[in-house]
């Protein structure tokens, strides 16, 4: 028995990773490149994958199809899949596996159910396959099997209780705190250089926040390369919170430092071109450049 | 020559520690426990504080006072410490050590300037003085000298460049950071119980985020006891992130998520009296019964 055919949309960062490793473990595994970047493109090539030409053969030729993309294409990609799918009178599995809140992976979930297909909520933790320790890929639905034959395929498959929206939010959460995190850091540094008091913030931390700072240090300079994709992530999260009566202000606060982030120079890096050897001093007076200005501080 | 003689104004938790460590180096240290409650009462008794009866007997005995409060107190405690010594014809060095923003401690400071005296900022982090590593005492203004008269009695006291503000800030600052992310953490926690994931986020805490984990169940049950003073504190991070043009937003979150701990029965622990047998699951579940009520969930 051969296995099933898998589709990959569209093959960024973690979604090539993912189209890599399950293609190495004997899935073929196809994508749709029509009118993508020069680098979607080179990524495709470079994880193996295979470009079906257009949408509504891909629909025809997979099994599964898994959605990972930034938040805001989610739902304009299920309704072009489901178009397509509707076109070929195919109904292949779908996956959404995009940083999204409950609420609007039910909204894709019912764009999916119109073509019949059935419908998996995933959330994604963890680095992209092959970069650390396992990628965890936590799917809910009312049959989460065929992710679940996934399972240890250089990713880890975990079933969670709950239906559509428990994969999503579980997702939320945990990027909520490391996120969350990571710009709060972000804006406490950034207040500081703006009062004049960077230095003396950080020895204050090198005294009493050692292993904090550190993962500062670690941390700050690299944010910019994802900026643009989380300024969605965060604003998703938010809607999470307040949907359910959480205070939502943490994360429209990581929006706003995300969208601070993408105007910077530095957010045309990518993961693998980021300038290391820039401290997180740099980073942050850069950063500081393209605040607000404020009055009193023409 | 004997030591200069110090007031504490009011002796909460840590005003008394710090009175305590302060006259067991030598000092006469002064308070008003006119109008107060018990509990600084025997704060007071505890720590040897004397009782100089009312304010303007205090700034006739005292060369500094100290002020230790609320954020919320600091304006009003400086306008009644002012007339005091406006009646009295004296002017002891006065010294805001509270939680609160650049722009309030230079407003303190110019209400203090009418009576003559001299005003320094200060910031305090930190355990209060016997409580673990060296308590803070983080200064500026035109001269702290006074202040770092006191350095290695019990408190260490740095001197920082920048004048009035610049302490303040460096509080504002590092408090950011270290409440910013307790009460991220419980928000998320949050999230999590009412979304019906609060074991599934934990399980994948205790594989991929374990000293964080263990943090928040060191800190989350601790918080309420400390809730209603920090609201103010997290309201001025946000004034102090605002005027600088950095996102405020977090920290209007943080003080939400103070003012809903402050609602629940535990607000009422002292840091003495709290249960420490108090899972962080057990506490989160009661926080969560304070939520205001959403559409859908009633």
């Amino acid at each position: 028995m051969s296995l099933p055919t898998l589709a990959i949309l569209m093959p960024g960062d973690m979604g090539h990773a993912v189209g890599r490793t399950l293609r190495e473990h004997g899935h073929r595994v196809l994508t749709c490149l029509e009118g993508r970047s020069a680098r979607t493109h080179a990524l495709a090539e470079a994880a193996g994958l295979e470009d079906a030409g257009d949408l509504r053969k891909l629909v025809t030729e997979a099994d599964m199809i898994l959605s990972i993309l930034p938040p805001a294409s989610a739902l304009p990609q299920a309704q072009d899949v489901a178009k397509a799918m509707g076109e070929a009178g195919t109904s292949p599995v779908y996956v959404d596996c995009n940083a999204i809140s409950p609420t609007l992976t039910r909204e894709v979930g019912s764009v999916i159910a119109i073509s019949g297909a059935a419908y998996i909520d995933c959330g994604i933790i963890g680095l992209a396959p092959g970069k650390g320790t396992g990628t965890r890929f936590y799917v809910s639905g009312a049959d989460t099997a065929p992710m679940e034959a996934l399972n240890g395929k250089g990713i880890e498959v975990l079933a969670l209780e709950g239906g559509i929206g428990a994969a999503s939010g579980l997702k939320m959460c945990y990027s909520g705190l490391t996120k969350g995190k990571w710009t709060l850091q972000t804006a406490v540094l950034l207040a500081a250089q703006q009062l004049g008091l960077g230095d003396a913030l950080v020895s204050e931390f090198e005294f009493s926040q050692q292993e904090e700072l550190s993962a500062m240090r670690q941390r700050v300079s690299r944010l910019p390369a994802d900026s643009q994709r989380w300024i969605g992530e965060m604003e998703e999260i938010a809607a999470t919170f307040a949907d359910v009566g959480v205070p939502s202000d943490f994360h429209k606060g990581a929006a706003e430092i995300f969208r601070l982030l993408a105007k910077t120079p530095f957010a045309g890096e990518t993961r693998e071109t980021i300038d290391t050897s820039r401290t997180m001093e740099e980073s942050i007076a850069v950063y500081a450049e393209h605040l607000p200005k404020t009055p009193g501080t023409t």
